[in-house]
């Protein structure tokens, strides 16, 4: 009897999620505080975050992970002209000399390994290294963990634990119905399209990942019972030719990995993989558009941006880059565990 | 013009305590998943606490402190007859080989410093060592920071950070108009004592602490007006005699630095420094009489863990230690920053 991919669990594990990150709140508070001195130079006159990022000395994808961080957490607020501001709670809290500063108690923690890495990661501007090579992503020239048997093994299964969670609800929540051929790109284990093969029988998937990532998906569709309708192809996303006329191009959990030139690679090469008419779904998390918050999203991106060369993104920011592709694109869906799917309809 | 101690803070600073605590969430999931297998083992069979703690190989202290945290994380129970179980989130998502079991997503933060560090805490029950010894705390015996001249003003300063906006609170909420001489163990800057010298002008104040502390505490006495009528007197709490005849002793975030024999021992010392009808004022933050949460509360159990010989203790268990020492108690008045104050009256 084969595995379903069907039933969704029966308690959200969203929690667990937010606790298991609380981390980066802690990181990005206290490198704000006693790394960036970042309340201390808006005290003194407001900036854009441009020209704050700037006086920080970080690149735009870290002044955007950190800004959206102290936005979610009541620290900074932003004015109709882009200035970014101190609230009350960190003009009365956070102002080195006031008196009632926290900042030196935030401070105790200025020298602890995280914060430190968190320090560098924002400097940097360049993810934390596995000792097998950068985990999770891949790309030409850039050593990777996923190039690697064992570690491509590992960082896959411990992913599909959230994502085995969510693919039911994913394959509930699009209809697939009349769709014959699904492209995964850089699906994983494949569990999306695992569960978006078991509920529409006349669908089948096309897979693709890196050849180490690729061996576990092919145990997965046999344990689920749909490797006849499951293909994987080994590929490099950003430069071998994709699958032509796909009813539904998949991007799960994937442009949250790049930066923004890729994701506008990635969301052009994935349009051209579609038959007119057909869409390109964008799962994943997304940021207020205004960029200050959810908390749980901006501690989520802080993760993203020290693991990988992306960040959370705005459906606003995806759907400029699907309407630069040429796609049409309506709301976002809620799944679970903080996701959601924004649809691009190919004209 | 001096400075003023009676003027509470606008905004509330609470906010920023929980984002700052937020990374002992990571680590005492992470090592309960990772590193001690908690659901795992409570899924073979419920267990008490005593229990689950040899099973864990942890003293009672982390023990105490691990067990709250996971149940203010929503994933253990405690049944009537004091067995811990799963709860259904925990064993839908946290039981190792369950079909939306994320452990192994959690495991990904498996080594990272943050929880190598708890780990290390849990299994010693020793507190991390600073440069310059252990930090916050004193005792004979052990090489403390606060020996150290640079490091205890840099401890010292860094705690009045929160202290200074809880004082004035305190001295608000608690009646001293007819005191003459409070007593104030490990008073630190002596923020607290100050507060209520400034709101009551017929009260005087022994502030008792280490050598190095209390040259902190005799600045700020001067700068805030109450230098004629603050005492310093530099003690071992432990060892040394203390003041007799007070109609007020203050334990301000004294005893969740230590351990319960030393607990039981200040209260006694404290109820004997006290005159009759004169008062004990407990001064820290409370978990549940549950040992349950609040969340925040068992956060900074585990960072007081970490940093100290203590913990956060709930009310019932000083209402215990407290009636021992023959004192009498009432209700928990809330202060400001998660902390309270208990009163225990002596007959």
């Amino acid at each position: 009897m084969p595995l379903s991919a069907n039933a969704a669990p029966q308690v959200d594990p969203t929690p667990i999620f937010e606790i298991f990150r609380g981390s980066y709140a802690t990181e990005i508070l206290t490198a704000a505080v006693a790394h960036f001195n970042v309340f201390g130079r808006l005290a003194q006159q407001p900036m854009t975050a441009a020209e704050l990022g700037q006086s920080l000395g970080v690149a735009e994808r870290p002044r955007i992970v950190l800004l959206t961080a102290l936005r979610s957490f009541g620290l900074l607020t932003c004015d109709a002209q882009g200035r970014l501001h101190l609230t009350d709670l960190a003009r009365e809290h956070l102002l080195p000399g006031g008196p009632f500063d926290v900042g030196d108690y935030v401070g105790l923690a200025a020298n602890s390994p995280g914060v430190l890495e968190m320090v560098e990661r924002l400097r940097s501007n360049r993810p934390a290294s596995h000792a097998a090579g950068v985990a999770f992503i891949f790309r030409e020239g850039v050593v990777s963990a996923m190039e690697d048997e064992a570690a491509a093994r590992h960082f896959t299964n411990a992913l599909a634990g959230r994502a085995k969670n969510v693919a039911p609800v994913l394959a509930e929540r699009v209809d697939l119905a009349s769709a014959k051929l699904l492209v995964d790109v850089g699906g994983g284990t494949g569990i999306y399209s695992i569960a978006f093969l078991q509920k529409n029988p006349d669908l089948c998937a096309i897979v693709l990942d890196r050849p180490e990532v690729l061996k576990v998906a092919q145990e997965l569709a046999r344990a689920y019972g749909v490797a006849d309708r499951l293909q994987t192809q080994p590929a490099d996303m950003f430069r071998d030719s994709l699958p032509k006329d796909a009813d539904a191009v998949l991007l799960s959990n994937i442009l949250h990995d790049w930066d923004v030139p890729e994701c506008r690679t990635l969301i052009a090469r994935s349009a051209a993989s579609l038959r007119s008419g057909g869409q390109l779904l964008i799962h994943d998390v997304f940021l207020n558009d205004a960029l200050d918050g959810p908390f749980p999203i901006a501690l989520y991106s802080a993760a993203l941006f020290c693991l990988t060369e992306g960040r959370a993104y705005s459906a606003a920011e995806y759907r400029g880059w699907l309407s630069e592709a040429g796609l049409t694109t309506g709301e976002v869906t809620p799944t679970l565990i903080h996701c959601g799917v924004l649809a691009g309809c190919k004209k």
